[in-house]
């Protein structure tokens, strides 16, 4: 029984994770949960899973959780440093961390100086601190098995081969709800239309960067230290389907690609069982219903977050950080009505222009740039 | 430096395989060449590639063979029994038995029982002898690498995989140069018709399987042997483009597929080269030029030799060998214009309700089973 623990249990990758160990009760025991706020859906989880552990961001909810899980032996913890110290308060074999942007940074830090395997559903992470993080995971018995469905999708199709023979990973993309369009179509665009992405049911995080062409951005810097390979190596190419969810050709011309109805419980399932694939009902793809295939270059004139992707990876450093925290601001403001869809960009290279690029910098570094980024981004809002 | 020996090779994946060899001189010792009647082109290999023996099959061109090779340490053997005992003149690591029809079967049999590997282009082995091959080969430490390009898809997508998590092999058909068309169309169709190959470059018996579908069947059977699992975990679907090789569909919902443009150089290498993938130049896949793939299902009334080829893979026994021997006639004959298109599946059908059916056949039983076919398809022949 692998003992896992789930931080970010109330998202959408938390859940989906929820199903797939109840679906292999015998395989996977729930140990720990956490949230950063939907206490409700917490008390939910935590009464059906029993794990002995759960983490809640916030501790004004304390008497709540309290009275509701008081018949429970479960232990409750609270607040930022609880979660980042996850690790202390039982003995866990696997951790899915599905935390949104940078708070999933030290917690990941932490489960692999403690030897824990990471079922990596936070892509920042490794665009912040993708150096730092292959360098401990060295000293360490700690394995990262990714969760995105691209990610899961390379590392599938890598399972058996050598890694030098690999020539190119090719990461797909919808092209989100805007594939197609051009510049001016972007300009007026809502946060309702950016939110209402053709494929995948995701966070409202995750869908803005899809719809912006980010989101494939983070991934190919995440795929670059998740696969130590060079970013010259990653290609992306828009596949509106999303049933080929990504590829690696090898350098005798093979391509090697691994398909499937779109449905995160595959990932989350393989990362966590790995190397094992366990037996379930999920959807079958169906090659009569799925009967075309449709690929596209895309344009990295009008979705220029791809392109300041590509190059934050290129220059590599605190480059990603920046990149990464800027970004984050951009969305939190265009979710909020702040700024338009078009300002996105504009805001996250200026950032990339104006903060100072540091070639290696340590944990202090990029905490300091993924700091300052924010303060820096912030400012520049007024000025929209 | 691997020993390699190609039986058949003036034929289509005959002298790919040279090519390949000459790719990678580094790797690959070519020590033996055999060919059946093609002296002329023998005669040029031999001279390029200065191989320790060639076997020619018509003892009656010697003259001008050894008169061509006289500056040459090759030594030459002549006939069938040479052919067959192609492992006693020198030592050999690898042979391509790149053989057409049955004349392939006791050269692998004999490569099996003399611990030698095998490239596999020659698919009626296993139809014809799947059991039997899979039997000796428990007793040996001979491997079976696949050429088609299908098997070695397979071949490639389940390395790294526990095979109990297979749950569906998927072979993809072109649909040949009569897909989509119907029962009316065929009756009327000629053999310089069904000789043009929408993707593929092969010899005349193959592209004429592959217009019937029975090439298809034959993989079906082929596979079923190949990698030891049941005919209904196999599914064909037809995939005009030719792009998705093969897939295999996991347990956890997962599928692999293996993809490239067609060029039977790539399944040839890995065979010869198995683990290890080598860098080459063949062409890479361009997703902005092949920016659809298409996928339908194949229709088993109007292409009534994959039907066929699925029940006689189901039936198992000598029922293989009766489809690929009553195949082998009706395909020469159609060649020779003697006979219809859709004669073909006639003659198979009526050879597989008249020929005793044998659950358990010994080698043998094989080859009279193969005999008798022949002999009955043949006097049909004079009544069509």
């Amino acid at each position: 029984m692998k003992k896992i623990a789930i931080l970010g249990s109330t998202g959408s990758i938390g859940t989906q994770t929820l199903e797939v160990i109840s679906n292999s009760k015998d395989k996977f025991k729930l140990i720990l949960l956490s949230a950063y706020s939907n206490y409700e859906l917490l008390i939910d989880q935590a009464k059906k899973f029993k794990p002995k552990i759960i983490i809640f961001g916030d501790i004004s909810k304390r008497e709540q959780i309290e009275n509701e899980l008081s018949n429970l032996d479960t232990k409750i913890f609270y607040g930022e440093k609880s979660l980042n110290n996850f690790f202390s308060f039982t003995k866990i074999d696997l951790v899915v961390t599905a935390l949104v942007g940078k708070s999933g940074l030290i917690p990941t830090i932490n489960a692999i100086n403690n030897n824990i395997d990471i079922a990596l559903a936070n892509k920042e992470t490794m665009v912040i601190a993708g150096s730092y993080i292959n360098n401990i995971l060295k000293k360490s018995n700690s394995k990262i098995y990714p969760v995105d469905s691209e990610h899961s999708a390379i590392f599938q199709c890598i399972n058996g081969e050598k890694k030098k023979s690999i020539e190119k990973i090719i990461l797909t993309a919808s092209g989100g709800p805007f594939r197609g369009k051009g510049i001016k179509f972007l300009k007026t665009v809502t946060k309702e239309e950016a939110l209402n992405h053709p494929n995948w049911e995701m966070g409202d995080k995750i869908t803005i960067d899809s719809s912006t062409l980010m989101n494939k951005g983070l991934e190919v810097i995440e795929a670059k230290f998740l696969f130590n390979i060079n970013i010259n190596k990653i290609d992306v190419i828009i596949h509106p389907e999303s049933i080929i969810h990504s590829m690696v050709q090898f350098e005798d011309s093979s391509i090697i690609a691994q398909m499937g109805e779109p449905d995160m419980r595959l990932p989350i399932q393989y990362a966590l069982g790995f190397p094992n694939r366990y037996k379930n009902n999920y959807p079958r793809l169906d090659f009569e219903k799925t009967n075309k295939l449709n690929f596209e270059k895309p344009c990295l004139k009008t979705f220029k977050n791809l392109k300041l992707a590509f190059q934050a990876g290129e220059n590599g450093g605190n480059a990603p950080c920046i990149l990464n925290a800027s970004n984050e601001i951009a969305v939190s403001e265009f979710l909020k009505g702040n700024i338009e869809f078009l300002d996105m960009p504009k805001l996250i290279e200026d950032s990339l222009n104006k903060i100072s690029y540091i070639a290696n910098p340590n944990l202090d570094d990029l905490i300091e740039t993924d700091f300052k980024t924010r303060e820096y981004t912030i400012s520049k809002l007024k000025k929209i």
